[in-house]
């Protein structure tokens, strides 16, 4: 097998296009002058516009996960209770990342497959009389268990509180609808190796305007992510510390790909290939995490594994040359995740559902070859028929 | 002018070799898997090497001065007073972060030129009878005025304090001697886009076992600069959160070009370019800003402008295209910059010094063409023929 040529169906780090990696072999430039400014102002409107926003969308360089402390250290003081719903691991995650900065944390959990219910969010809501839960923390997208939560519904009843509505969308944005501005949404973050094709290194995230007139009051210590700074100097069009320049580039590249497919067009492609993917899943006996494929995830697909994953995903990838995910915590034996999120197509989805298939057949499970790839195309065919 | 092709003479950040832009283009790969794990060890090795440790070198996505929070909040308790020796702009920085982290900070400053002396750290932490200062922070090189730091003198005043010894060497380690384990330095950061040629977006930290045993107890609030879920990883070969895979490649790329010239070659060769720009300068009749030539930089010359240092840069980016930096905060107006660190030859110092006397000549000084670059290539000649 040429093993240099293997299929990355996880769900982060995406493939890259060429565009993006050729777009990173530019030369250095002085990141205070003129040519970076124009950069800067390119990638700014492009963030707008995948964030659905007129807010600033900043730019620090760091991991997707940076974005849950920027979200934080800049809205709440310290001790301030969030209420932090979780569906999945990247839920559990955000808990322990307020925790560990010194925030209380009221938990709303939900068993892993199915999505946020806004109306128990509501019902915890409307017993806070005091006011006392300063945010709502949630996932747009749970990774870990590939359901998508109701944003539109979560923000409202959030809004309703008063408390601040904060997203981490870090698999979500660029591919599943999401309306910064018109949902009233207060912070939403995300990192650029996703939907965004990028490689990772770039923390993205956006503040409504009341979210960012909290962070010039609170008094949480704070300096990497202290958005006053940021702000400050995205005026001036530039960034406290050193940006990262060759990921700029690489952000400029792949915004510009999706203002040619248009956002619309993104998020229809994500739709088609999660839909695909599910159907080609169940043509093969399986069954999907999620308990109601309403909220499945159009950007990764979690699988009951019929045997163990580990096995599964090794002959997969050194058989076959697709790389497919696993479970993640208490799910690790369990389940098994294909990523179709960024620089992915229905065909990428087509060969990662026929040699999943294959995979099962060489493990010895007893199935009806082209099941699943059928299943997809009958879903593609009908997409392009209109 | 060919305006693409201009001669980069900031510091930092720096040209990268081709080598490097090359690395980044290849594809993405799970950061959970083999061939993830190949490369960091790989890279890890590499960063010892640079260090001169044998402790781990950790890496976070993140800007250089990422690393200055990171040393803070793994090893101090909140209120913890640490002595901050200020010799330029990034003394004052590293002094705003600690205080906005809720740190007592004491200033030990010296004037813009000056390095720090030893002799007055140590007098300052004799009287420091109850053992109230907890670290001494300085910078190795103090890239705002071109003066490095007698690194090993200082950290043998505070290793017998008992303090622990923090240095910011951002645009130091690869290019100026500095070893870490001999010395005994309990924090050294570096950013990736300097000396190692990479660019922007790695923040680099090693960590003594007195540092990293402090981090285990200290209970300063902290989430992403976390060194125990950063190590904990580490030994798993792995990253707490998604690593910034194209950096990795490129830092990869750098540390084996490094190998090849070996670091003692790096450290002669900036030796050697530092000594050419000085004379260089010097026979264009102008001053360095460096009190002591003996502690002037060997990556980057500070030098007072005989004029307006806007005009000038300018003069010699638009004209001749070679590009310079200017002052930072008070020596804005005074002194222009001449960066020669990383993948910078000495005949990129020829180039610099030639336009920077050109430019002189366009703006009406009077000065004998040449001098400079035969000052330069004198220093040069005597060096290759030993």
């Amino acid at each position: 097998m040429l093993k240099e040529k293997s299929l990355l169906m996880i769900p982060g780090p995406t493939p890259i296009p060429p565009q993006v990696a050729a777009a990173m072999t530019q030369p250095m430039i002085n990141h205070r002058g003129e040519a970076f400014f124009t950069m800067f102002d390119e990638v700014a409107a492009g963030l707008k516009a995948v964030f659905r926003t007129e807010q600033p969308v900043y730019i620090f360089p760091g991991a997707g996960s940076g974005g849950w402390e920027a979200a934080l250290v800049n809205t709440l003081n310290p001790g301030d209770t969030v209420l932090n719903v979780i569906i999945g691991d990247f839920g559990e995650r955000w808990s322990k990342t307020a925790k560990a900065l010194g925030f209380t944390v009221e938990r709303l959990e939900f068993e892993p497959g199915q999505a946020a219910q806004p109306a128990r969010i509501a019902e915890r809501l409307e017993r806070d009389t005091n006011r006392e839960i300063k945010a709502v923390l949630f996932q747009h997208n749970e990774t870990s268990t590939g359901v998508t939560n109701d944003v539109h519904a979560i923000a409202r009843v959030v809004r309703e509180h008063g408390a601040l509505a904060m997203v981490d969308s870090v698999s979500g944005l660029g591919a599943l609808p999401l309306e910064f501005d018109a949902w009233g949404l207060d912070v939403v973050l995300t990192g650029a190796q996703k939907a965004l094709m990028c490689p990772p290194g770039l923390s993205l995230i956006a503040f409504s305007e009341r979210a960012r007139a909290l962070a010039e009051q609170n008094t949480t210590p704070r300096f990497y992510w202290d958005l006053r700074a940021v702000h400050a100097s995205y005026l001036k069009r530039q960034t406290p510390y050193t940006p990262a320049i060759s990921l700029y580039y690489a952000l400029q590249a792949a915004l510009r790909l999706i203002k040619e497919e248009t956002l619309e067009g993104a998020w229809a492609r994500h739709k088609l290939m999660g839909e695909m993917c599910r159907a080609g899943v169940k043509a093969m006996g399986l069954k999907l995490l999620a308990a109601d494929e309403h909220r499945a995830s159009n950007t990764v697909t979690a699988v009951i594994a019929p045997s163990d994953p580990k096995l599964l995903r090794k002959t997969a990838r050194d058989r076959l040359g697709v790389q497919l995910a696993g479970g993640q915590s208490q799910l690790e034996n369990t389940i098994f995740r294909i990523g179709h999120l960024g620089y992915v197509t229905p065909l990428d989805v087509i060969q990662a559902l026929a040699a999943t298939e294959m995979t099962l057949a060489l493990l010895g499970q007893d199935l009806s070859l082209g099941a699943a790839v059928s299943a997809a195309q009958e879903v593609w065919l009908r997409n392009l028929r209109g």
